[in-house]
């Protein structure tokens, strides 16, 4: 079970991370460690080629890291990142995004995770990006 | 020499990188190769604890090194980012950030090159994070 | 089903791979672009603090990767790695290493995929390691 | 200044890095945070096509990173690499490779560094490979 809930989540966005409103990023589940993202289709989010641009990929994947961290570890909200790792892989044609993301370490100082990118509007339902990334988390949050 | 003018650079934006104008992005330098851009201090690019986002600097990165390879290869607006790698180093305290980057390997069908981040904000002058990226260049580039 | 047996793979060891020989790389387990592959628990292979070292580690993600690829493209021997990208996450404790690896994308030019080590040593059947890679495939496989 | 000597680095190769003797492995200069490695042209690190495999080329970044580490914090010998990344760039022809690495980022717990390898048979001088690393540093060093 998830050690914070989607409302606290949404919370948190609406009064520290106004680029995750802006991109308008939803939290459609939550678990231990684990979470899927949406970041709705929204012409602001284009490239050249018509495509999804690589800032608002990578900034589902990162907030969907730092979900699935504090699913892990409570509300830590500075929980940050300390390295993040993104390959695109194919097109992600127009359309919603979803995050699959899970932690793979939770540790008391770190916690690296994994997610991987999926585009709606791609029928064959291979992910279009795979993320890796490292979250530091605070001393005080460890007691 | 560049093989792009950063009018030129200006205007792809205005025209495709909606999110590089909303960023307010500005190219001050650029080479063959190589670039310095900067992003604004901004509001709404802050996370709690009052320093620049993840996804604000991952954006900064991305782009300046869309920039320096285009400056390499000339106006191919299709280049995409193949795959990002970023190490977020210290703290990026608000103020503007620059970002200096350089390609380290410009091939005809891939270009690799890395930035380093540094916050106005700092007095120690040391960069807030690493980048390093792959572009892949499409077909019809290489002519 | 793989396209490409371990018969050939040990084949392609002795022929071409003398550090895969000299570290005892097996492959276990091969399918259509996955495979399993230990690396035996040896003297020269640890480092201080007694766990097995980190270029034992990234020769056999390394190598695991290369199978994977080969298992969906077929004997394409100069497949080269163009990046690898390691996070080591445990203790991997003396005893055999074990790495499950499988391919993300399989492209005509660049195959991606992931690899987990594992460590029979720890109790716990966490991973110590999640490694991520990409294989340049050269002009004439395509065919 | 260099915190630790070449004659120590030998010494703690010789008594814990069976691998890096095995290699080869010789530190030529030492800094505040950099170091000079070189790798010797041996048969046994080759690949298919001729060329040093990339775990040889791994294996070169991973102890020069580790190098400059030490040469920043002293000998501590239980410094573990967290995180390394290598982008393989250019075809590393036969002859001796040799890495030039630097500190990014000292820190108390974690540092971060890069590294250039050169491979000598090239005519270009253009790097081969790129690599990037963390080192985590075990508590009892921070003193």
């Amino acid at each position: 079970m998830s050690r914070i809930a989607i409302e606290e989540i949404e919370e948190l966005c609406a009064k520290e991370l106004p680029w995750a409103v802006q991109l308008g990023l939803q939290v459609e589940e939550i678990g231990d460690g684990s979470c899927r993202v949406r970041l709705p289709d929204r012409k602001e989010n284009l490239r050249p080629g018509g495509t999804v641009s690589g800032p608002a990929m990578m900034a589902l994947a990162d907030f969907s890291l730092y979900v699935a961290v504090l699913s892990r570890i409570g509300r830590v909200e500075l929980a940050v990142t300390s390295q993040l790792s993104i390959n695109f892989l194919r097109k992600p044609q127009p359309g919603d995004l979803v995050a699959e993301c899970r932690v793979i370490k939770g540790g008391r100082k770190l916690a690296y995770g994994e997610a991987f990118l999926y585009a709606e509007g791609r029928a064959d339902g291979e992910p279009v990006a795979h993320v890796t990334g490292t979250y530091a988390i605070p001393e005080f949050a460890v007691s």
